[in-house]
């Protein structure tokens, strides 16, 4: 990951967060570059990253990807708006901030739901899931985030998408911080909606979020969509009409995506980026064990996304000053998010490997001892 | 704007569009650096900037900026949909593409309206407003664009803006293609709301709008929006509470404006950007005239922005094979949006100047040369 420093501003910080994420040299460098975003090598651009992205999911033949201008946050409004009816109804799964926010758009733009929540370190249970759905047929959809970032928990896909089929309802995945590194087949495992953004372990830099849609079921959702900009059945028949974005793309951001898509194939696809992914937080969290800190999740539930450490209970920790600290030491982490418990988190994905993991432990540790932290079990 | 040539790609042509358009290399290479969005410097970035647009508008005091990822439509959406309260009427004026959009929007998001439509060369009458808003209590917002890039049109803002004034209703203001380079006063020219783009005359990369918003009015605004993602007041408020975007900002996309905005200064602000591109729409009407083309507006209505050419009468004219034929000497140039007629249209604005425009000039017709266009006065 070396080549990474070559930027041209020295002293620029590892990212050791959920996104915007450190990406490569080539990927930054994609941007030096202005297209025309009607000109033929703009849209042929444009075909091959949306190819590349139903390839990376095994959705060839079966779905179709529609980009979308904007953040993750946009595509997953665009997709629930496009896909969930104006009657239709929706069972979330909740157990951490972006299923809640889910839910919180589901209300905004009007559309029933149901909350299924669990707490933050508990996936959902499958059999619950299927009761709920044998008990209530007016549910057409269910959502479910794939790692939830707020705690870095992996939830069930492959189980959960199991008992929605079965029960003949669709399923709309959230695996915004997963897709690139996570195995996901949808040959294999039935999802009607799978949304994720550039910037996450695909290594691109944010401004572009996707959808990757059934295409029968995106053909039907003409109509649906509270919004004209984010309205994904009208951007797909765009797209599909002369290759080009409805409305202005950003093109520095999608010339950043391609390249990162062939970065990502250099690295051996899914699995290379999953397998660094994985090294990273083998690293990370017997790094920050050995420094005494608490995890809060138990390992079979840890994603290799993110980490999320327990507040040292030591009075001297105080997080404001603990991120300056390690800040100083050029590596940027992540304040907590969850609702019960004080934490902090350590991400590691981007284009990050084993020095910069080790890099970010020592800063850590240094930042621990500077500000005289030694009761470092996890606080109450 | 010779710099610009030394772009990583050689070959790389020049954009003669309305956007996404031509950039410096010095905006390019803002775009080499990663940022953690929730670091103390991107926040104090992110202040920077919205200060600035703030001011470029003359509305220190009065207005706040709320950036909004996304392209231009994106915060068109947002702005009417935050601004317009969900028992609200608007009246839109339209005379070409973006007006009918905004329309499009309003009905699409469910808000009452009422469309003003004049012809595409020809500007809505202030007097004819002022008519329709004593005629109807109802109407609480005029919606106007600014220059309408379908045609090139200056549509008069301030005559506009007086009427709505004395009427006591509220002005939203797609200055889309405009803001930057035509003078706007908001400490003399009554607007609640000016909405435009990063990537226009203000000659950032594509992937953040903005507006710019009385603060009083947006204040009152808490609960229209139709949509999370677009709600300006929840954006808003975001950002006041702790200088951060609710959802992840386009990093690169940011800092590529920052330094936009720093050569947009350097270059005399909004006098000096719209001084360059006069000169620049002078060339290109003098130019295109004097090949025999015959261009769609009068001088009079001619905003320094984009120019639309009659498509030339002789049968030999295609625009695809003209289109390719300018390209291939490094100029991409724009198809027409008009309604009634068949036209092209060439673009004045990005970092291009006098050789640029010259140059493109020259290609158009070493073009039509080729194709062995002799009847070059309008079809039909």
């Amino acid at each position: 990951m070396s080549e990474n420093r070559k930027t041209d501003r020295p002293g620029e910080p590892w990212l050791l967060t959920p996104g915007p994420l450190t990406t490569s040299a080539g990927v930054k460098r994609a941007m030096l570059r202005d297209w025309g975003s009607r000109d033929p090598a703009f849209i042929a651009m444009t075909a091959r990253v949306r190819e590349r992205l139903v390839a990376l999911a095994g959705g060839e033949g079966s779905h179709v990807c529609v980009p979308l201008q904007g953040s993750g946050t946009f595509v997953v409004e665009a997709g629930l708006g496009t896909l969930i009816p104006r009657g239709g109804k929706a069972l979330v799964l909740v157990n951490g901030a972006y299923g809640a926010r889910i839910a919180k758009i589901l209300t905004v733009i009007g559309r029933a739901h149901e909350v299924y929540e669990t707490p933050e370190d508990t996936p959902p249970d499958p059999e619950e899931v299927a009761r709920r759905l044998a008990a209530d047929t007016a549910i057409g959809h269910v959502v479910l985030v794939h790692c939830e970032t707020t705690s870095g928990i992996l939830n069930p896909v492959e189980a959960i998408a199991r008992v929605v089929a079965e029960a003949g309802r669709a399923l709309i995945l959230d695996a915004m911080s997963a897709f690139g590194a996570l195995p996901l087949d949808l040959a294999r495992t039935p999802v009607q909606t799978v949304l994720a953004s550039a910037n996450k372990c695909l290594e691109g830099v944010p401004g572009i979020g996707f959808a990757i849609i059934e295409t029968a079921a995106l053909d039907a959702a003409a109509g649906n969509a509270p919004s004209l900009s984010l309205d994904l059945h009208d951007q797909w028949r765009g797209l599909e009409a002369n290759g080009q974005w409805r409305f202005t793309p950003p093109t520095h951001v999608l010339a950043a995506l391609d390249e990162a898509l062939n970065e990502h194939a250099g690295e051996g696809g899914v699995a290379g980026r999953g397998a660094r992914y994985t090294r990273n937080c083998e690293i990370l969290v017997e790094g920050l064990q050995a420094l005494g800190l608490e995890l809060y999740l138990p390992r079979a539930l840890q994603a290799p996304i993110i980490v999320t450490v327990h507040a040292p209970a030591d009075p001297a920790f105080d997080f404001s000053a603990f991120y300056d600290a390690v800040a100083a030491q050029g590596y940027l982490i992540y304040p907590g998010k969850l609702t019960r418990a004080e934490t902090f988190r350590v991400g590691c994905i981007g284009r990050l490997g084993e020095a910069e993991m080790r890099g970010a432990i020592a800063a850590i540790g240094a930042a621990l001892g500077t500000l005289g932290v030694k009761e470092r079990g996890a606080r109450c």
